[in-house]
């Protein structure tokens, strides 16, 4: 008995890119001659629509059975912020990583000069249950004037075990962590993230460690990503941050994300949204999924060789395949479909 | 008798940049033979130093009588928070533009491929004394664990101004306005400034109205910068978004900003800060601040040409004259004083 495995396709573009990703990941386990429990379940608007639930009741059973288990998972699509919200919060979904490393062969896809894309091969960790997403909220009126406030707010635990996952990263990696605060404008709320960073910091006496503001890291993104390893910050900063990474690399189709619990139940979902303009065109690039699904080889079934040969195929595919956001003048832009049947068909002769 | 100018240099690269400008400034108005009070004021940390106060209360007068005449102007080279940010909410200084447009001799100085630089000319309107930064804040320690609080807070009058400001802008351009937001995750807040933005939009009906999300627009502004005009967001989003513009044209130190109260009284200063590492070593970008003055001519001067002839001087002093942070492998890097000396000497000529 395997992990059990939740495909959620959500809406927009996710039934599409999931249907794809689902397919490699059962050709993959087949292969690897793994075991999981894999069932497909509607959340967002299509559940919505038809039981006025946009996280119908039977799906949050399964989702609390497979959350308790040790090895639950699942392969997320797309929907607005219902119930992606509810998702995160309710399974404690605080650790959300979001690696970005260019594919060599779509150098050219990237807006940046190839020389600046040199080396880039970072990973940025996102607390993903707090901040002003999930802080207080009012709204009022005051001498005829609407007025509306949402707190951005932190407790040190919080702020504490995501800072200790990023450090673990960091130490499996090349050893350098940016913490990427704005202590200088909203001083109490990134002042105690500092102070909580300087009591970790003696546990990791190997790892360099650097603080920057968030606006200036947005800038050193675009400038010098090849600079960075781990970048560690909060919810708000962290949505901003990783959609800047996914335009460095070109298109924010090709970035995937793990999403873990404290108990090691985890959410894998492409970092791109529902893209309502293009969906169902068949123009939605997958490999942010694919890319999803090689991260849940490597922390659910704790297969990483697997997941290095998934990695490699699709290298391999983007050769010569490609969807319309990474296709460049002289391409001939394939569909999603395609590009999955390129990625497995790769698989197949490594 | 002509405007009040009051010169505060600041601290770290600050005094070199404003320096300069000043200089500049000065040749500048001479040879327009216009008039100006200009007299100049440690604020920050030199302040501080001497006097135990950020804003001495002797500068402080200075500055509530200018911004009390009609033309009031402040040029500030880069200070920390203090007192910047008492500064910008003493005053109202409400609106902080914030222009971008590639100088024709600096394509390559950007991170980006040439081509994605074409036809970039963007303005952001950044709301600028509002926000999480002057929202309540407060602390405490529950069961032990310490947790902070502060609130990202907008009234509808805070909103319309900003909104007004860059409905303005944006019919004097090139009539297209995005507004910022990120109403999925932080719906009240950001509810409201849709809500005010459908109630002023029927009064531009020249103005193309976008709304687009804090992440979306960060990725958008490193893929498509040249298909924007007039960016208004919110002060938090706008700090990010406008360091984003910076690093797609290079480097800070080429960008100016003005901030306007509703009295007409503004401040300029450079979008870059203080940048203490390179403070005294004579590599400072001074073409922000440089920047800055031309919009001084513009705003509270009222002498467009006076501005555009600066605008030209500096397009002309880089094709053979750059700082550090703008000059290319084979450029031999000049210094602050002899990037001023290049954009007055330029000016001279033309
Ligand atoms: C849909 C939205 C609420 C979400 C977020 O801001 O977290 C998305 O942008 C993301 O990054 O997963
Ligand atoms: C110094 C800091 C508080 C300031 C801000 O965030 O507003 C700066 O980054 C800016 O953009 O002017």
């Amino acid at each position: 008995e395997g992990p059990t495995v939740l495909i959620l396709p959500g809406e927009g573009i996710g039934p599409e890119v999931v249907h794809v990703a689902r397919d490699i990941l059962e050709h993959v386990l087949d292969r690897a001659g793994l075991d999981a429990a894999i069932s497909e379940h509607a959340v967002g608007r299509p559940a919505y629509e038809r039981t006025g639930q946009w996280l119908p009741d039977p799906v949050r059973d399964k989702l609390d059975k497979a959350a308790a288990t040790p090895c639950g998972a699942v392969l997320f699509g797309a929907t607005a912020d219902e119930p992606i919200g509810e998702l995160r919060s309710r399974y404690d979904l605080f650790a959300n990583l979001r690696p970005a490393r260019p594919l060599p062969a779509l150098r050219a896809v990237s807006p940046l000069r190839p020389e600046r894309l040199e080396g880039v091969d970072l990973l940025i960790v996102r607390e993903l249950v707090s901040d002003v997403y999930y802080g207080r909220r009012r709204t009022g009126t005051d001498a005829g004037r609407r007025w509306a406030g949402q707190e951005m707010y932190y407790r040190e635990d919080e702020i504490r075990r995501i800072l200790r996952c990023a450090f673990q990263h960091a130490e499996a990696r090349r050893r350098h962590l940016t913490l990427v605060h704005k202590a200088n404008a909203i001083p109490d709320v990134f002042g105690l993230w500092l102070d909580v960073l300087a009591e970790e910091r003696p546990a990791h006496p190997h790892v360099e460690v650097q603080e920057m503001f968030a606006d200036t890291m947005a800038m050193e993104l675009v400038l010098r990503p090849a600079d960075f390893d781990v970048i560690v910050t909060s919810n708000l900063f962290g949505d901003l941050l990783s959609e800047i990474t996914g335009a460095v690399l070109g298109s924010l189709g090709l970035l995937p994300s793990a999403t873990l619990s404290p108990t090691g139940f985890a959410l894998y979902e492409p970092v791109g949204g529902t893209a309502p303009d293009i969906a169902g065109t068949g123009r939605a690039n997958p490999l942010g999924t694919i890319g999803s699904v090689e991260l849940m080889l490597r922390h659910t079934f704790d297969a990483p060789r697997w997941a290095d040969l998934l990695a490699a195929a699709v290298a391999r595919a983007v050769e010569s395949w490609r969807t319309p956001d990474i296709a460049g003048p002289e391409d001939k832009p394939c569909t999603t479909e395609e590009m999955g049947a390129a990625v497995r068909e790769a698989f197949d002769t490594l």
